[in-house]
C-alpha cells in the first residue's frame, strides 16, 4: 500500500534525511511511504518549462494520485493551524475518495489554540477583530477531520515538548497502525 | 454557472449578511455564487445524526462537487498563510479537475510575509527554529498558486489597508470578470 507522506518536514533541516526516517518506519508497518521530495517516474517532458514551484505542485498531485492513501503531519505550523499546503494535499485526497489520516504532535485543541494566538480571553466566541474563533471542540479547522473521519481514516494526537514538536513521531505510529490495519481489513 | 465561494468569510461577524453580499457581487457578473452556509438540497437524512462539525465538513463537500469552479478568499487569516479550511476546499476542487481561483487583500509576498511572522531579519531563508521560509516569490503556499494556474483559474490581490482587510472586494471581483471570461470561451 503506497501512503503519500504530507506535512511540514520538507522544511525541516535535512529534508531528505527526514524522509528517509519516515519511509524506513513507514516500512515497519509494511507501508511504502511516498516523500514529496521524490522524483516522480515518468514525469511530463513539458514541466521542464514550468517555474519550479509550480513543477512542484504538479509533482506534489501526481505523487498523491499515485497513492492508496494520505498521511498528514497537522502539527500546528506558524500560527494556531497546520501548513495550508499539508491540508491543501489532504483535500485534494479527500476528493479521490481514498482514506486520509492526520497525525499531531499537540493535544491543545484548535480553539484554544486560537485563543491563545489572538490573545482572547477566557472562553471568548471572537477574536479582536470581531473573527469568529471555532470551538467544536476539534483539533483544528473543521474540514480536517470532517474529511478524516469520513473518509475511514483517523487522528492521532501526542502530547509533545517544544523540542519534541518536530521529532516525536508517536502519533504518525499511531496513524501507521490504523493504515495498516485498514489494509488487512 | 455555479460558483463556491470558499473562505474566512463564514468567521466575519454577520456571515449571512456577507455570503448575500457576495452572492449578489458574483450575479452582476452572470454567475450563482454558492455560500458554505446554504443549506443542501436533499442532504441525506442519516447525516442528521452527525456531530455538527462533522455535518457542516461534509456538506461544504457536497456544495463544492455540485459547482462548476471554486473561487477562494485566501487573505491571510491568522498568521502568514491563508484559513486552512478554504485551502482544503480548494484542493477538493482542484482534484476534481474543475477550476480554481484565488483572491487576497493583500499584495505582500508570502516570503515576506512569513519572515515577519516569525521575526527572521533581511532575506534570511530559515526561522528561530531552523524550518525552512519557502521563498518562490508566490503569494502562498506553492500548492496554492500551483493548482490555480494549473487548472485555468487565476490568482488576483489587491492592496488594502487593515481596515478594507475584511471589507474590500476588487480583488473577488477581479476573480469573478476572470471567471465571467473563462465561462464565456
Amino acid at each position: 500500500m503506497r501512503v503519500y507522506l504530507a506535512g511540514p518536514d520538507v522544511f525541516l533541516p535535512n529534508p531528505e534525511a527526514r524522509a528517509t526516517l519516515l519511509k524506513s518506519v513507514c516500512s515497519e508497518y509494511f507501508l511504502t511511504g511516498i516523500s514529496p521530495l521524490d522524483p516522480l517516474p515518468n514525469e511530463p517532458a513539458e514541466w521542464a518549462a514550468l517555474p519550479e514551484a509550480h513543477r512542484i505542485a504538479r509533482r506534489n498531485e501526481a505523487h498523491i494520485a499515485s497513492c492508496d492513501a494520505l498521511i498528514a503531519n497537522l502539527t500546528p505550523f506558524r500560527g494556531p493551524s497546520a501548513d495550508v499546503g499539508t491540508v491543501f494535499e489532504l483535500g485534494f485526497m479527500r476528493a479521490l475518495r481514498r482514506p486520509v489520516y492526520g497525525w499531531s504532535n499537540t493535544t491543545t485543541p484548535f480553539a484554544d489554540r486560537t485563543r491563545t494566538f489572538t490573545h482572547t480571553t477566557g472562553t471568548g466566541t471572537t477574536d479582536a477583530d470581531g473573527l469568529l474563533i471555532e470551538d467544536f471542540g476539534l483539533a483544528d479547522n473543521l474540514m480536517i477531520e470532517g474529511a478524516i473521519t469520513a473518509s475511514g481514516g483517523v487522528f492521532c494526537s501526542a502530547k509533545c515538548n517544544e523540542a519534541g514538536q518536530w521529532t516525536d513521531l508517536e502519533a504518525f505510529r499511531k496513524c501507521l497502525a490504523a493504515c495498516q490495519q485498514l489494509e488487512n481489513t
